[in-house]
């Protein structure tokens, strides 16, 4: 089941900058462990913006609360969620998808 | 160069059958045939509305407005652009893409 | 999994007295078919306006999509989805639900 | 006499971690509490946010404020509150509630 | 229990000009038969707009509902509502009202 | 004359204890003053928010300024103004008032 | 007593040419009226809108809904007040105006 | 050439006192020069806010932009710019202005 | 003197097909004359939108409000105007401007 | 490829004040080094605001980003984007640009 998510990243400017850059790190590796998993199969940079647009595969909306509330730079971002479904002009669904 | 797209039709209560029916098998083919030339990879129903959200692969701009201006429901529709970049957390990037 | 919908209704003046009557009858029997299976535990009236606030239970994204798209009322309501998961302050989780 | 309420938390990153870990801990127990007397009957996370969609049976708009003005996080949320009354469609009016 | 009430009224300009003068007579009498019983104690008219602002004192949520769902001009009326309860500060309550 | 006042109240989280519970007790005292001398005729608690909802009845703008920015509370408050008048409706018109 | 108040025009497509030039040319002999009596001493054009920009001068609330009310372009108009009073830095008060 | 410019002011809670002072008797002596000399024809408080409108006549937007750039308070405001223009009501046009 | 407006374009689906054509070609007609004069130096597409963004190069406020009331398209259009100025990093300014 | 770009800028109130000079020295020097490379054509103050309005010309999202990203004011700034493309009445097209 997909959904949609958009964050937008405000790292308070105050932030120790050990903290910053570790806490920058684990989220990289976050992403990128689910990534591999399949439960992320998209993330792009959102142009001029600290954001990014993410298509997330997961089994239940408990399943996308617990990936989101689990991600280290959570607490710095604004989080904006679109339930996705299939599109009747989707050529995924002619070929028996 | 890649684009999100969201599109929120409102067809008129008004609007002859016939138009309707045509104008929304004309959308249908015309947005598959882009489909199938790799300009559009991404078409979703946005659950509980008659909206989608898209991913445009253009080569500008302006080829991204002539793909959406010569929309069957052009006229019908709130359109909300995003450009979107690479994300640096992307392991498609690792793997040299 | 479940979703909370609020559903805001605009009937057109100008609707055909028969056809407003008709519809609103197959949205309550609509409605009451899908309480009865389980699939809409609650719909409450919003005091002084012409709207609901539902909780659905369904299977995906995809299910509550053609649920809502076939409410005969549906095209003159707009329509806001907020995915809900269990909370960790909820009794019902002591009791191993 | 049901309110939905919806309450979204913003603790500030600067507050003291046994302070944040107690007001959290006695959160919990208010609500609990107020769920087994049947005031608070429902509680829902909102996914992907810290926040929480509930609905409060009370005896009437000064009740409601009291019970969330005495919330631990009080100070820490924006509360949004949505009367609610029967739905003529719903099927617990047809058993005689 | 109190509840302020603000009424937007929007009348079409292609309304019947009998049916026009016709619902506003039925709103007025509406309106004094409820100011008369104590369950509308005020109403003003917000300068410069054909808007009210008006304190309703009724049982609960059901029957604000009832009282502006019966409102000859209700289909006409964007209809915003503010749950009101005691203030600490107020006079009345030192008088042991 | 009269107007409508909502006033929601943001109180900094490290406003020293002594000011905070001295500037409540004086809006308070203030209040109170000008609730008897009828300046002030309502205030009431907007439920589930730090906010009231009062009436003032002063002799112009000028008046109703003085008494807002004279609140020991102003430069925490947010402060929302509508202007009223006699409304056709009122029964307190009918008895020569 | 001063307001400002903005008044954005929105004249319907289909309107009658007649009825259209007759409310025109009767608004503005309505506004010059007014100035002549200092009731509206400013009128501007907000550049690039159908919308002006007045100031009225007043004798309460009362008087200001009559005016606006009695416009004969009122129910084309979004209207947004904006009550007025002295401000200590004008230069007009030092001249014991 | 008019502009209407409304100011927000909103000054840091821990601005040194001194400071504070010392701004806002700048501002005021920097507001009644620009008065005198015909720049800033008119200005108002908004009542019950930190907040004025205003009028300039000024040469061009360079000006304009001079003029608010050099406000001692200029970096706690938030400044809202309507550009004006001659209405063809104004009776000041009649008499050959 | 440099105004930027945004131009959003609204014509109604029941417009005379050849009024339609013929207001689009007096609008092109018109746009194209002020650009060639010098007073409309820039004219964007504004992506996916039936939009523009333009740069007005014009005496003042009161020609602004000439040439955009003039418009063929002017009724069916949401006009957003920002008053422009020199910016301090321009490197046109460095050579003399 | 062309983008429109609005940069509001909001310096922190307690930003060291050689920081905030370095910083705004370097904004100005990669500004001027990205005008001269023809990356930057447009740049203007908008009146009265700590803002400006840019056009950049660009290969595609990626080095928008890119340039926008390296701004050494961007961690201070809310950053707005508009693609843009040709528009079919500017006159630069009818010379065979």
């Amino acid at each position: 089941m997909l959904f949609a998510v958009r964050m937008d990243v405000d790292l308070p400017r105050d932030l120790d900058p050990e903290v910053r850059a570790d806490t920058i790190a684990r989220e990289k590796e976050y992403s990128q462990r689910l990534q591999r998993k399949g439960k992320w199969p998209h993330i792009w940079r959102i142009a001029g913006q600290y954001s990014n647009l993410s298509i997330f595969d997961v089994e239940d909306n408990g399943e996308l609360h617990d990936v989101l509330w689990g991600l280290p730079l959570f607490e710095y971002m604004t989080v904006t969620i679109t339930p996705l479904a299939a599109h009747p002009s989707d050529i995924a669904l002619l070929a028996g998808r």
